[in-house]
């Protein structure tokens, strides 16, 4: 049987080019049988990333069949995964998130979670001396999931790990490594095909405060102006989207990668009060800027109140 | 703060050896304060790896305060972990079952959970070269964990690469591996200090079947008929057993390591009924022998059927 490798709903770079690279490393160097998926449509980044490296598109599949071979990579949450996910046959979780709880397993497996900002550094880790079998068209991915994951080093979530892996990668294919992240970035800042609910979810995970469930939204920009500028609307779709997902709240983050601060909207005083509450700032307007902060998993959900 | 490192409740030979490795190597190689700590009193088999290698108890603790630092060997089922434990920091997990969920940690961690025999396996691979600096006691502690965990290399979740590391030890150390497994063996089978209730419960994990929740307890020995013996007072015993721990039945194996089968103890009609359409077997008294049963978790637990 095919084993299927996929990364978490709404895909970003990490769970698009990670999924291809144990895809790779399963056929070409284990000789086992393995297929990378997709549980959706790549964002912006993403599908630069596989332009750009001549990858074709993975498969998009919506669900797994009972006691299909899978490997998890880049989530253990299973609000993450196709729905029958514990009715697949989990062969290996290689992540860098916190454990959620909740994902079963049959038997043992192979389980590597580091904290490490992007799950490719573990992949490559793993590999370890096979790295040095990786086609261009791989590394080029890990470079891309390393350099998105960490917003070129300046996410706090970057350790000097993920730094050295990325730089030996961009050294290996003679990219300079600015020139690379700025046209990903500028990829992945292009969202004017997204309607405003598409935006919402589009890097989004759920957190419970209390009672009160958020939608914990960001979105990675070097152009946060083609974001702010529909903001009206993103908060009027606010609404729609919360009752849909079941949430209480979304809370949209616009992170500006080059000057290392979030906007976070402010529609209501709800928001208001998470703002104060969370990041000690004191919204005026619809908007409030949070200086430094760039990541959810550090910065962002550890310090969520309400 | 010193970081607690731990195996589960009812200690066995892994479970006390593992996180003295553990704490060693955090100590002595990474130079971070950690003190290896029990969940309970170890068996005798792990009693005498204290004693063979000169290695002092470690401190048995109740629970563990919020906050506190940890790091779990050996399992990642808060079942059998102290009941604070998600409350605790748990900082890594090093494990060799199948994931159960319901273990949450605050933030991403390690987690190294592999498809080998014995925890200690995973741990030497971890240290990697740094096995060089461990000093003669810490190998005598990871051989017997293998040979614990193996049953000398006899059990089906034995790996090629457990047996590996365990004959490399057991060769540096100069010993014979089955003179050195005779010995512990042996020091497993003496269970004449144990009370009937402290024998059902003392490698024992439990297991719903349908609406049915079994108890199911191993006893591996060389020396059978010490068990057997005492067979009628221990089916007695299973009732209250059963009834204290909140469980339907306790279903007692005890493994006959020399002749790598199973004695099941029949004590009623939903035991047999468990034999016959677990095992395929046809007990006629109260005790029925499984050929070839030496493993709950690669015999035992996939089977079990009511």
């Amino acid at each position: 049987m095919t084993t299927l490798v996929f990364g978490h709903k709404a895909p970003d770079t990490d769970s698009t080019g990670s999924p291809i690279l144990w895809a790779w490393y399963l056929n070409e160097v284990k000789g086992s049988a393995a297929e990378a998926v997709l549980l959706g449509e790549p964002n912006t980044e993403a599908a630069f990333m596989l332009e750009r490296w001549n990858l074709p598109k993975p498969r998009i599949i919506s669900d797994v069949e009972d006691g299909q071979a899978c490997v998890v990579v880049d989530t253990n949450n299973p609000a993450e995964l196709p729905a029958n996910i514990n009715g697949a046959d989990v062969q290996a979780i290689i992540d860098h998130h916190k454990l959620v709880g909740g994902l079963e397993t049959k038997g043992p497996i192979d389980i590597t979670v580091r904290p490490l900002a992007c799950t490719a550094t573990i992949i490559l880790d793993l590999m370890g001396e096979d790295t040095a079998k990786l086609p261009e068209a791989m590394k080029g991915a890990a470079l891309t999931c390393i350099l998105s994951d960490t917003l070129e080093f300046r996410s706090p979530t970057t350790t000097p790990h993920d730094r050295a892996v990325a730089e030996q990668l961009a050294d290996q294919l003679g990219l300079d490594v600015s020139d690379y992240a700025a046209e990903m970035f500028a990829a992945k800042s292009d969202v004017s095909a997204y309607s405003d609910a598409e935006l919402l979810r589009m890097d989004s995970k759920e957190y419970g405060v209390g009672d009160t469930k958020f939608r914990v939204s960001v979105l990675e920009t070097t152009a946060p102006e083609m974001v702010l500028n529909r903001k009206d609307s993103l908060m009027e779709s606010m609404t729609t989207v919360a009752e849909e997902d079941g949430v209480d709240q979304v809370l949209l983050f616009v992170v500006d990668i080059l000057k290392e601060e979030a906007t976070l909207l402010v529609p209501n005083d709800l928001v208001k009060t998470v703002a104060e509450k969370s990041f000690g700032a004191a919204p005026e307007g619809d908007t409030v800027v949070l200086p430094g902060v760039m990541s959810r998993k550090k910065q962002i959900i550890p310090n969520l109140a309400v």
